[in-house]
Parts: C-alpha cells; sequence; structure tokens
C-alpha cells in the first residue's frame, strides 16, 4: 500500500485545469533534482524560433504525462482489471520520468553523444547516486523496473504499451501541450473521447470501433504536428549552430586545444556519457552559459557560431526535390561546420510497429488491426509517407 | 457606393468575438422578417437529440458566414482586384442569404416538399412581396444576382466559389460553428490559417502550396464532423417522426379526410411549393406548435407520432452492413409510417466536382488539382469513401 | 445500495467535456417526460433576442448543475463525512430536477401565474402521476425529500446551501454556461479552482481562506452577468410581448369571449395553477405554436402582440434615472398592454440572507462571515448595489 | 509614408490568433538584436516557480503589445481623427519597444542597479550604438519621441496614456497572456469589448458609459492576477536568491575579492548602469550561465545560493499580519543575505494618478472620472486596498 499525502497537492496546467498529485512516491519524486533540472530544459528546442511562444518546459510535460496516466487509471475500462497496485503505481512513476534523460536542445546533444534520450532515462533511473534512484527504493519501486519499460524489455507489456506506442500516454500530452503553446491548432486532439475509446483486454490496449474516428483525427493531427511544428525547418536552422559548436568543441579537444569557457561536465560526458553526474549539470542554462562565453572566443569559429546564436543570424537551407540551383550553395558544400543534409519523414501510420500498432475491439470481441479496419488509416499508412530533404548552410 | 451605418453595428458571437455591419444595406437585411425567421429554425435539427447542447439557430449560421465573407474580404490576397465594390458587396448580401430557404428541420421538410432548400432561397429572395427583395432593390443591388449566385449559373463565377464548393464561407462557418455547439472537437479548423493560405488569381479561389496541411487538416474535419455530429443515427431517428406525420398528413389530405390542427400554410405549401407567403411562416415554431395538437388527434398514427415526439420515443435502427438478424425488424419491414432504409455516405474529398475542386497554387506560378499536389488527400478521395445503410423502424 | 448502470452513460458537453452518468435512477430521470420536456425551454428567455447564440435548453443547464453536483462529491474536502450514500444520490437527483418547474420564458410566465419556479418544481416532483414521481419511488428516492430541498425546509440543510445559495452548483454551472453560449467573457468563472476552495465542516460549506481571490472573483462575474445578459433591456422588451398575450388572454377568458386558438392546457393552469397535468404540457413550442395561431386572430391586441413576437417588433424603452422627457411616452402611459414599469437591482454579494451566505474558514479553524475578512466584498455589499427602473412601451 | 512589406508577415499567437506586420520598420525592430534579446529574459520571472508553464519571454509580449496598439488604432473610435501617420507608426514603435530595458527576473535586477527598466529602456532607445536607434533614425522616427514617451515628458500625451495609464496597451497584452500561460482563469479579460468601449476625445482616452462593466471586470481581473500570480510568495523566495547572489558579488567586488566565474559585463553595469552595451548582454542566460560556475565557487555564500537555485530549495516566508511566533526566525533575523523583509500592496484601482486615471463619456458628451460613476469602483478604490507583509529567511 502506497502512502497517500494528507492532503493532495495540485499544480496549476492549462491543458487539465489541475494535475493532481495524491501519493507521497510522486509527490518526492517531483521534487527530486532530476525531475527539477526539467524545468531548465525546453520542450521544443529550437522551435521557439519559429513559434514563440513555445517555450514551455520539459518539466511541465513531465507532470501532464503523469496526469494522462492518472486519467487513464481513472477513465479507461479494464485497467484496473490488468494491472495491480504495483503496476498501477510504477506506470505512474514511469510516466513521471520517462524523459528524464533529454538533454538540452535534444536534437543537436544526442547527435554529438550518440547515445538515445531513452537510454539516460533509464541510466539516470538506475544510478544509485540520483534522488530518483534513492527516492523509488526507499518507497519499495524498483528502479529496474521503470528502466525496464522504457528499454522496451518487455516485462511489463501493457506499461510498455501505454508509455510508448502510436497511441500513449507521452502523445496524447505533448500534442495538445505543445499546440497550446505553440497556438497552432492541428493538436487540439480529443483526448477524453480517445480515453473513452479505449478497452484494456489480456495486457493490451485497444480501441472500440465506435472511438475509430478520434484516432482517425488524432493520427492526422500528430502527422500535421510533425510537419508543421517539430519539423519546421527553421527550428533546426537554430539547432545546428548548436551542433557546429558541438562539433567544433569536440574537434579542438581532440587536438589538444584549450578552450577558454566552462565546460568541464560537457567535456566529461564527451568523453564518457555514462557520468551520470556530470549529465545531469548540463540544461538550456548550462549550455547557454558557455555559449555566452564564447561569444568572446579566440577561436573563430566558436566565436562566429556563438555571435550567430546571440543574434540569430541561422543557418539557411534549401528544400533537395525542387529544382533548385546547387550553385548558390556551392562555396558551403560539404564544408565542415558550415553544411548538413537533412532529412525527415513522417508518415500519419505505420503498419510494420507490431506490438506498438493500434488494434481495433470490434463489438463481437474480435479484434483487428487498425488499418484492416479503417480504409482512410490503411490509404494514410500507404501514401501519406513524405520525405523532405533539406541542403543547411551557414553564411558568414 | 453603399451607404455606411454611422456607427459599426455589432453582434457578440463566440466563434469570431463579434461580427461587425457597417453598411446600411446589411443592417436592413438582418432586420428582415425572412431574415429573423432564421432564429426559429435550428441549425442542427435532429442532432440536438444527441449533442444537447446543439440547438443553435440558423439565424447565427447566416451572419457567420457573412463574418467570414468579410474576413474574405479583409484578408485574402487578390481579393479586392478580382471583384468590384458591387461584387464585394453581392458578395456580402448572399453570405447572409444563402440558407434563407431552409424549412424547420430541413431534411424531413425537403424529402415531403421535394423541392431543396436552395431553390427555396432563390425564390424568397426573388419574391417580390419579401422585404429581401424589395431591400435590395431599394438599396441597388439586384436579386437576381444573388439567386444566380445560389442557383450556380455562372456568371459570378467567383462568388459562386466563394459561397459553395469544397472550400467555401458557408462551411467554414458551420463546421467551427457545429463543433462549438456541439462540444465535438473534430471541427476545431484552423479558420485563419486558411484565409491566409487562399489566393485569388484570374477570378478562382487557389492555396497556396504552403497552406496544404491546413487544408487536408480541414478536409479530416469535415469528413470527422459528418459521420460523428451530422449524419448522427439519432438525429435521423427523430426526424424521421416528422417525416411519418408529414408523409400521414399527406395521405389524409389526398382522402380529404379532416385533421384538427391548424396546418393552412402547411397545407398550402404542400399543394404549391412556389407559395412562399405560406413556406415563410413556417419554422420550428409551427411546426412544433401543430404537433402539440396533434397529441390528442383522433387520428391514431398522427397522435402515436406526435406523442413519440414529446416524449422522445424515437425510431430504432440496425446497420445492414453488419451480419444482423432481420427477424428483428419482421414486423416492421416496409410497413408505412414505421419503416424507412437509409443511406449516407462522405468522403474526405471528391475529386469529381469541377469548378468545386480545390487547386493549388505553385510557388512557381502553375495550379494544379489538390490531389496531384497532396498524396494524402489522393488517397482520401479514393479510399475515404464510406457508405452507412441503416434500417429504421419503429416500435409501437 | 443504488443500482449502477452496467456501462457509464456520457453526455457530451463543452463546459465539462463529458456528463457521466453511473447510476440507473439517474439514466431514468433523465429520461422522464418532465426532464425532456425542458429540452423545449429555453434558459435564458428573452436574453436570445440580444445574444443571437444564446438558444440552450433548460435541459442542457440540468445535466450540467447534476455534473457540478457529480463534481462536489468528488472533489470537495469533508462532502463524504457529511452526507451518508442517501443523502448524496438525493443530491445528484435534486441538482438534475431544480429546474424542472420552470415554464416557457418563465419571468412572463410566471407574472400571470403568479407561482414561483421553485414551488412548481416542488408539486411536479410530488405529483403523483409524473414520471419522476413515479422513478424516484420505484429507486427508493422519497420525493418529498426532494420537494423539501428545493422548499428550503431545513431538513436536509447542508443539500439545501450546495443546491441554492450564494454559492450553488446551480450558479456554479449556469454562469459558466450562459457565459458560453452567449460569448460573453464576464461568466468564465475557476470552477475548479472554486470546488478545491471549499470544505465541508458540520454541515455547513465554508470557503477556506485561501481561497478568496476566487469568491471574489466569482461573486463579481455573477453582478455583472446579471447586468449584461440577465437584466439586458432588449430581453424584457420581449418578454413583455408575451406577458401582452397572456394578459389579453386572461383579459378575454374573464369576459367569457373565445379565442380561436389551441389554448385548453394554458386555461387550464390560468384557473388552477395546480393542474400540473396541464402544466407539463406548456413549453415554448406550446406558446409559440400558440402565438402562430394568433397571428391571424380577431382580437386586434393578440393580433398585433403575435405579430410583434413574430417580426421582433419589441417593446421601446427609456431609463428613469436619467433627465428624460416624459413627454415622448405620455401617450402610453399606463395604457393597459402597451406600457410597464419595470425595475431590476443586483448586488455583488449580499449579506443579509442568514444560512445563503458564503463564510470563511480560516487557518486556525475559526468561521467568519467573509465580508468580515475580505474587505472588497464588504465594500461590494454596501455599494454594488444598483437599480435600473425603466419604462416599456409599446408603439403601434 | 512609411514603406509597406510586400506581403504582411504574421506570427502565430495563442492570444490574437496571428500577430501582423506590415511596416518595413517593424519588421527590422522586430529582428534588432534588442528587441531579439527579449527572448532570452522571461516575463514572469519567479512566478514559473509556482506556475510551471509560465515559462513564456518578454519577446511575445512585445509582440503582443504591438498588436493591441495595432488593434487600437483598427476599433477605437476617434483614434485616427487624433494621430496623425507620424505618431500612428510611433505609437506602434513604442509599444513594440516599451519593455526593452527589462533585466533578466527584473525584481532582483532593479534593485541591485537601482536604475527603473523604463529608464533602462529610454537610455537603449537612444543609445547610438543600438540597432534600434538606427533602424529608428532610417526610417525616419525620432528616437528621442520613443524616450519622451516612456520617461512620460508629456510631449505625446495620447500616446502616453495608450502606452502606460490604468487602462493600456501594455497591461491588455499582459493580463491575457499571463492567464493563458500560467493557466491562472482571472485574467481572462474581454479585451474586444473593452477596444469597442474606448473613444479618443481631444487628445484623451475615455471610456464609453456603456462599456462601464467591461472596466470593473478588467480591474478586478488586474487586481486578482497581483494577489493570485504576481506576487504569489513562492516566485519572491526564488527571485531573493538571486537578489542574495547580486548582493553579494556586490560585497566581494568592494572589498576587491575575486569570483571566479564569467561576470565581466555584470561588474560593468554594477559600476555604470549607463554602459549600455554592457547591458544589453545581460539576459536569463547570462545570469544563469554565470551561477552555473558559482554552483563551485569557493566563496561560501555564492556557493550556497548558487546551490539552492540549481535545487530549488528556497526562501522560507512567513505572513507579518497573522499572530506569528517570531521566535522561528530568530536565529536569521536582520542577517544579511539570509534574512529579507518585503512588502506587496495593490488597489483595484487609484483615483490619484491624475492624467493616469480612467475617465468615463457620458452620452450627453460631459466626461466624469471613473469613481464618480461607478459606486463599485469608488468603493474598490477606497476598500480593495491590501498589503501583505513577510519576512523571508533562508535555512541553511
Amino acid at each position: 500500500m502506497f502512502k497517500k499525502l494528507e492532503r493532495t497537492k495540485v499544480f496549476r496546467d492549462p491543458i487539465y485545469g489541475y494535475i493532481e498529485v495524491d501519493l507521497e512516491l510522486i509527490s518526492k519524486l517531483i521534487d527530486s533534482k532530476e525531475v527539477q533540472r526539467l524545468r531548465r530544459i525546453r520542450q521544443l528546442s529550437g522551435v521557439g524560433m519559429v513559434f514563440q511562444t513555445a517555450e514551455h518546459s520539459r518539466f511541465c510535460h513531465a507532470l501532464g504525462t503523469y496526469q494522462m496516466a492518472r486519467l487513464v487509471l481513472l477513465k479507461v475500462e479494464g485497467i484496473k482489471e490488468n494491472l495491480d497496485e504495483y503496476e498501477q503505481v510504477l506506470f505512474l512513476c514511469t510516466s513521471l520520468l520517462h524523459d528524464i534523460g533529454h538533454g538540452p536542445y535534444s536534437h543537436a546533444f544526442e547527435n554529438v553523444l550518440d547515445v538515445s534520450h531513452e537510454e539516460m532515462s533509464a541510466r539516470i533511473i538506475t544510478y544509485k547516486d540520483s534522488d530518483i534512484y534513492k527516492i523509488l527504493v526507499e518507497e519499495k519501486i524498483n528502479p529496474f523496473d521503470i528502466s525496464s519499460i522504457i528499454r522496451k524489455e518487455g516485462k511489463y507489456r501493457l506499461i510498455e504499451q501505454l508509455i510508448s506506442s502510436q497511441l500513449d500516454v507521452d502523445r496524447l500530452d505533448y500534442l495538445s501541450r505543445d499546440a497550446y503553446f505553440t497556438g497552432a491548432l492541428y493538436g487540439n486532439i480529443d483526448r477524453l473521447r480517445l480515453l473513452r475509446s479505449l478497452i484494456i483486454k489480456d495486457q493490451k490496449v485497444l480501441v472500440r470501433a465506435s472511438g475509430l474516428h478520434s484516432v482517425e483525427s488524432y493520427l492526422m493531427a500528430r502527422y500535421h504536428m510533425y510537419f508543421q511544428v517539430y519539423y519546421h525547418p527553421v527550428a533546426r536552422a537554430y539547432e545546428l549552430l548548436l551542433e557546429s559548436i558541438y562539433n567544433r568543441i569536440k574537434d579542438l579537444v581532440a587536438n589538444n586545444i584549450k578552450i577558454n569557457a566552462n565546460l568541464e561536465d560537457f567535456l566529461a560526458i564527451l568523453k564518457d556519457s555514462n557520468n551520470i553526474k556530470s549529465y545531469i549539470e548540463i540544461d538550456d542554462n548550462y549550455v547557454f552559459g558557455f555559449i555566452k562565453q564564447l561569444i568572446k572566443s579566440e577561436d573563430e569559429i566558436l566565436n562566429k557560431f556563438a555571435n550567430a546564436i546571440e543574434n540569430r543570424h541561422l543557418f539557411k537551407y534549401i528544400e533537395l526535390n525542387k529544382d533548385i540551383n546547387l550553385d548558390l550553395i556551392k562555396p558551403y558544400l560539404n564544408k565542415k561546420y558550415y553544411y548538413y543534409e537533412s532529412s525527415v519523414s513522417a508518415v500519419a501510420y505505420l503498419t510494420t510497429l507490431g506490438k506498438d500498432n493500434i488494434n481495433i475491439y470490434l463489438d463481437n470481441g474480435k479484434i483487428i488491426p487498425i488499418e484492416e479496419y479503417s480504409s482512410v488509416i490503411n490509404a494514410l499508412a500507404v501514401s501519406s509517407y513524405k520525405e523532405v530533404k533539406r541542403i543547411y548552410y551557414f553564411e558568414g
């Protein structure tokens, strides 16, 4: 039996009205150093350069994902029969902690570190000196159960689906949230309708046939959010400035050239991505703090890109699938730090993800893949695939 | 030059904040008997039996469509170059008046009268004794120009497209509005983004390539609103009660059997649908007024269906495309008044409507059909077609 | 133990997302003839003449009040300790049924009948032939307990407060709802914050000191909704047309003059307001049904006012507290049917309502009247009293 | 004549839908280094520690204030007659630039610098090396006209009122915006209604009598936002950590003790607040960048408070107007860095601000102070004054 707080704690939230915390364990996790760190990491990285109001942090998404998990436990038919008390709390904890491993401006960061943020999440949660680890152990939740879910090891199949599949608490929160904070209306999905459409049977998340339309609508919303928000070329054009700085630092370090800025923890994780102690120190403030110093760097490259960040002098880009004139970018072609090729793609629904697929629960009890039930989704799965290739180059 | 009001008149509206009227002509039209009549005709007929908050009138949709037309004139690139002042005002008037010919619970009504509401709109506007006709003539707008647009005679091609095509001011208003009043979230389209995506060239409404996603999203919203709201079987199950009453009245009249209720105007238009004077008298109040009287009718059929309306005793229904047991409905099969077959269908996008199709304006100035530009829309056009056949029967 | 439905029933609602019904008793009550009748009675009567989108019915407010009561049971501290199971269900039933006695365009109607709608609610609920009475008895709820609460007889003091005081589930629903459907933003109160501020102690509804601001804000919202929406002079100018018709009918009946329209039930309740059977037949459709007939009445007065309703030819009005020129209205002064004096007043908070007052629960456990704790409310109680006197006259 | 952009530029914004820029001058100002810097300064400083979603920047408020000014020019009666073209553009520029002088976590910052942010705004705008100055001069706007408005020198009285009074474009934007991003509902003011209530006469902003309620409602919203959001004690408890760090730095510098962190620009402005070049370098990133370094500082005080920021170890506080036990704080009393007294106060309406007061324009053309016209506002002006004194102390 997990200990309840004397009085339910609430966090005001524009998406849910209130986020409610009634377990002491959850309350302690929220106050942990590692969860608090998410306050200092922007949810949408460079997207704020296009949608100027999208400055919300990963912290509020962590709380929101937890709240979605709470709603799943309260509203979805069959959930209580399929998860015992330990598993219910495990689900809540995982929803809160699933993004704990994100670094600042994650895309650029992952490219340089070469470790996924999911893997970093798992490592932090099982790192014995982290607040999280200590709290979990003290409150009788095995941290390795959470990392197992994040790593999708199959031990808790139902929770894995609920946390990460093509229809999960993570997406249900972030689509709504990112739509709210950008002002883009596409992501305005009908969360309550979706929740009512779900049913849990034999450890599987299923969608009732009557809820088909709400899933079709959700998939389209997700698809449009990808191209209109998450993949916006200007966001990438900004993040590449960071990537060039990281790459330059790597090269200077490799050549034993000293950089005049506070980079200790960053250099530590470049050397060893298992250095969780240093990893946790690194957040948006940390990165923009050393970039502030690099503005006056003696290294011309660092100096240039640090100033570019400050003054929003972004990479330029052209799309490759048009009849473009490559002469334009000739001087930048393949020039280190100044040139990147990038490709983004999305499809409204992927039929090949096996256990992450969406299945329909028919009135007669039969279960079939959604693409067999919905000709719309079948069509989208085939034809909505869209890939955009871009060349980014930096002038100056 | 059309006369302006001394001070802009406003109508509070939850969709636009305010609806603004600055022309005297528009103000007079709004005050006309025929436009005021729309206050007494529900926009969504029987849908209110499912979505209990959807009680809004056609009057507020008429104002809303006018406001969308205003926004088109204010915001869409190229519109002023393609419409002269007379045409701009013509467009505003037509947007306000396009639904003037609707009767109460239109579907059942049209079935019985066998005249489309568009045709009735055209007739009312050109009916010399209508307030509308007199106001228009007085203010130097030719009523026959409006009826020509409504009848799509091709004289004002651009206005016809703006008023009625697959992307028009009518739909842009009603999808948002019906979503708001039902509480269904699907219809929450991004009107402002769509407006910014439009461009008028050579009397044609085009969509910029960059606005593709907003159109895809709008088409899906429309599609879902059809099946989730407009085609909801319970709405039809209610409207059929009216249809049975109408049919019974028709039969009794044909047999010269007197009905003990105030039906004068209704009988008049059954005899002659060109009787505009009587037509205008008929609204929701009129119909529910005589149904109140029929509750005590001596005719058993009228009595039964009138009471059914009062007590929400609806038609039952089954879907034909399931492995259904027709034994269930055997006693009702083809039984007059008690049995109806119904079929509804929709497709996200229809490629075969010629001038009502949506075309994309590419950056290089080329114009192509949207389904050629968007593989998503192409797929939806082919595969989103969905037809639902139902049998409705009345027990009791 | 009250029987639960097999699957929770939901009603889509723009205010709460969903209204959830899990008790069979509530489901049956909603389907009763008397609750269904509320679908045909507009919540805001003549206000729809000013705010054209405000066409919502008393039915959706009844559901909404029930949902607020549900939320109170789920969220308010101390509620479960203060209400046993029977009382909890009693509270839910009363919230659903509290407005059951409203007639069409209630103000005009009450003036003519001279019985309050609360009293009519109590009578209907305890009327042995009503569906409601039968359902309640069958499901082991004493109808007289509900009428006792509505009549505020003091038997269930806590429920009485929750249903009707200066801060109750009725107001919490209708302020939000009426704001939503009019588009007026004043009523946009913070329901969730208010619920969290409440605490039940010794059968009393109290507000925590920390929730003071949300109550101040709610009281101002209520105050502004009164003058901006509920008391809008145009609404009254419309309702008076009905009142004149009612008065004329009364007079003709008193003089034994036959009226050529279906008025049976209306005449029945004019004679005896205890005639519940007739009362239940009367709704908006009934009234507008006979008004449709009166358009052609031979009585000049009825004819005139019926046509005025149809064509929105409203009473004119002037405010008395200005330096007005009474010459203007001389021809109408005190002229029966054509002239009314009207006075509306409101105060943000009334300190003299005894058990309906709002009390603050201090951190130290002390309880004090809100006006002692908040100087703002104290000031408003004294000085926000506002009375507007108007003269209404009918030209023509 | 000011040059228009070829195509209107838009910024998506959740408050207005779109913010539209059609003047080249405005577009250039937005791209200036000094306006872009506002992206890196949070609008609500420490409030994000309570309302975790309130992470929006001053940049989006600057754009929003500009958009409000645009709406004033489009919608307010009499504005065009009272401002010539130069003044209209001056108004737009000033609205965009009015907050340009804010530093990071402004309250703490101003306390240490002892210069108001308004004064800093004026200095930056008239600093010859700023991008802003150059752009303005090039586009024929005199920067000193803008600084004159910000300093309220009386040269442009009408613009001064519109930019900063008790009802101005600044407040109209930030109340809505801060409500949106915190999720607090109090600030949800009716901007459109307010705009329609305004009228400009003889260079004065007046409110029509009919708009009284919307102003009362706005004043209450503002009042509640103060105590519920802006003055939230936790926000201050966080900002004081910064203040202690600043104070400690000041003291160390005074004693010539070297601090091991990149503080050059900060020390420069401590020495001379006229050093605009350094001032502009300082933003949230700058401050949190050096705080990251101070985490490992050898100075015990800096070390302690820097770590407190990182781990959200906030000042504790008690309210003085309760029967408090001062023993609790005895060890901290007046202890430098560890102890602060703080007092916040607000009143719903201040009658003594002279030209910043709100005046009512009566139907008969007379102009009177709002508190004479509204007994509610008169009462609030007298009795809503509320002061909260708190003691903040840092344990550890």
